[in-house]
């Protein structure tokens, strides 16, 4: 019996998500916008019986069920948090920082029984499916080198916002960097163990964003992850992963369709994934051969989300809708078609080496990534601030 | 009146420059081979009338006038600054260390008026020169970030050599990261100040390398250098590569056709070198636009020489027809059609960014980069022996 869901958010993947979770048969009851007028105005749009710029009004919403978070990241831990408190399940976008997952992690312990994902739609995306099948069955041989890059447009919101400021989770880093950071330990069963970055913000101020202000967040950057340990069990099993070596990058001052590559080298072939479809090449072969196509589907990239991501989204909510089809209760659901998805825990590992690149980009050194194992000083924010002013 | 040519090597560049000069109506009178057999086998092939393994046949040999040097890097400063010390123009490629592309400035600074090039055939291929002529026109407006990678199959000879040591000047970073250095700073017009790489060697024995003997030599790189100064007034001299970030990514285990990208973006648009082949898009623009199709000429990639490297080759062997042909005597040149070429300085400069990126390789930190004013002590490079078998 599928869930009726709640969705918070009334930006570029809030609005393409709807019509996604309809097509699966999911039935939308509630909306929540920032201020009354944006979730009026989208609920409208999309035909949505209630809507708030109350949080606690959708979350206690009798028909609510399932709540899909997709709003700016520093309210999402609060949002996910009571959702799970009020026994809700939930799909969420990342939080704005390594505490902030942490608190996450701590509550989805608390509830096992309910569901509590972070919707990075990359692992559900075909191409990465397909690509995790084929490195654990040995298409690249011994794993060496992954490679992904991401080059698209500004990132910045039309006014000045979270989208501009470092610390509130803005930035191609926080943003894009993430959700290859998960997908990579995702793809190699591995865990960044050291890592090294500089970040850049070319763009400080534009038409929109003036005067006093400026924005603090990337718009390039450039990772390297050195992988070590397995990642607690949920990798691609193979064991593969130690020792290879990770680079991303990232740009958002170009202008035009998002280009969107992941390659993965090994000893004895590679992998490359471009937008949504999968190349590979055999050491000895003849040439690259295309594995898997376009899965079609919704046709036009959205603003903010590039097309693997919105095809990806497009498989998550196929997957939610086979773990509830099949219960009995609104609430229950089954581990097996959501078990790729990147859970709170990864979530909170996917922060910690955000932080990380950050810290790296700042004293110029390779950094460790530790995962917190307990909640760290209420003050350790505030320390952080004024370290970071310092420099 | 063109020179009379002498070529030093038997490898893949030797192989097919021979052609190539005499395509524009060079003479070449005479080969140098590591080996009598080798030099015998190649003059034979190509119709070489003298071959030799004794530097000196070539040097004093009467007819040679222009002595192009292709050899492995640990030979290369000595028989360079020999025949500029015999009065010959030499075009040649890397040194091996710092030390010896100091000493080869040295001797190219004592004989200003000889012809001493080293052939970074890159800055020939038209896909460059016209990249660098639109970065000063402005294409792609404020320059940020310059990101280049090559990727092809293995560098490693089919015997243990010098390609397989990387103190001998082996490994993919000193053969082609060096090439994009030199690249990089006579396209954006600034020097790296600073650099951060890291080196990889994953194949370490293979069907010819194995027993005791073991590769030493990288086989994938990954470096960042920040841009600082202008290149010594001979880049672009718009002075727009202050600040700019360059990424570069090498991996040479990735056997087929080579991949050789190179992109610069700016705060106006963006230029993308594939292959030989340029493509721009500006801002606002609809899209992607080829700007400069391949020139043709020579088809087939040929082994270890990329196609941008085998196409400038070309470009640069007639750059060397316009210097020399006008001129009344064998040995006089024009400075004008070979002013864009890198020079011994360029190389030095090079060289020192290549040590540093593997200083930063072992030291896990950004690491300066200063180009060397006077000869070290010459336990120097015993020190540096030491140091590193110390890690």
């Amino acid at each position: 019996m599928l869930p009726g869901v709640g969705v918070f958010g009334t930006g570029s993947t809030a609005r393409v998500l709807v019509p996604l979770l309809r097509g699966e048969g999911f039935e939308v009851h509630a909306l929540w916008g920032r201020s009354e007028e944006e979730a009026s105005s989208l609920a409208q749009e999309l035909g949505i019986p209630f809507h708030t710029s109350q949080s606690d009004d959708v979350l206690l919403h009798p028909d609510v069920d399932l709540v899909c978070v997709y709003i700016s990241p520093p309210l999402t831990r609060q949002i996910a948090v009571k959702a799970l408190g009020i026994g809700k399940n939930v799909v969420c976008e990342k939080a704005a920082t390594a505490v902030d997952a942490f608190k996450m992690v701590t509550a989805a312990r608390y509830y096992p029984q309910l569901l509590s994902i972070v919707g990075n739609a990359l692992r559900f995306l075909p191409a990465f499916v397909a690509m995790r099948q084929l490195l654990a069955e040995g298409y690249v041989g011994e794993l060496q080198v992954c490679d992904a890059r991401v080059y698209g447009p500004s990132l910045l919101d039309q006014s000045y916002g979270w989208t501009c400021e470092e610390l509130m989770g803005g930035g191609g880093l926080h943003t894009f960097g993430s959700t290859l950071v998960d997908l990579l330990s995702h793809l190699t069963g591995a865990r960044a163990m050291r890592v090294h970055g500089l970040l850049r913000t070319f763009v400080r101020q534009n038409g929109a964003i003036h005067g006093i202000r400026r924005v603090t967040s990337d718009d390039f950057s450039f990772f390297q992850m050195l992988m070590g340990g397995s990642a607690s069990g949920r990798g691609a099993g193979t064991g593969t992963g130690s020792g290879v070596c990770c680079t991303v990058t990232l740009n958002f001052n170009m202008p035009g369709a998002f280009v969107h590559e992941v390659m993965v080298v090994g000893s004895a072939g590679r992998l490359i994934a471009r937008g949504t479809e999968l190349y590979g090449q055999r050491n000895g072969g003849k040439g690259e051969e295309l594995l898997l196509g376009d899965s079609g589907g919704m046709g036009q990239e959205v603003k903010d989300v590039p097309l693997p991501h919105l095809r990806g989204l497009g498989s998550m909510v196929t997957a939610l809708k086979y773990a509830f089809q099949a219960q009995k209760e609104r609430r229950s659901w089954a581990r097996g078609p959501v078990a790729m998805a990147s859970t709170f825990e990864d979530g909170l590992y996917v922060q910690t080496v955000v932080e990380a690149v950050k810290r790296s980009s700042r004293s110029g050194e390779w950094e460790s990534v530790e995962v917190m194992t307990q909640e760290p000083d209420p003050n350790q924010n505030l320390c952080e601030v004024l370290q970071i002013n310092k420099n």
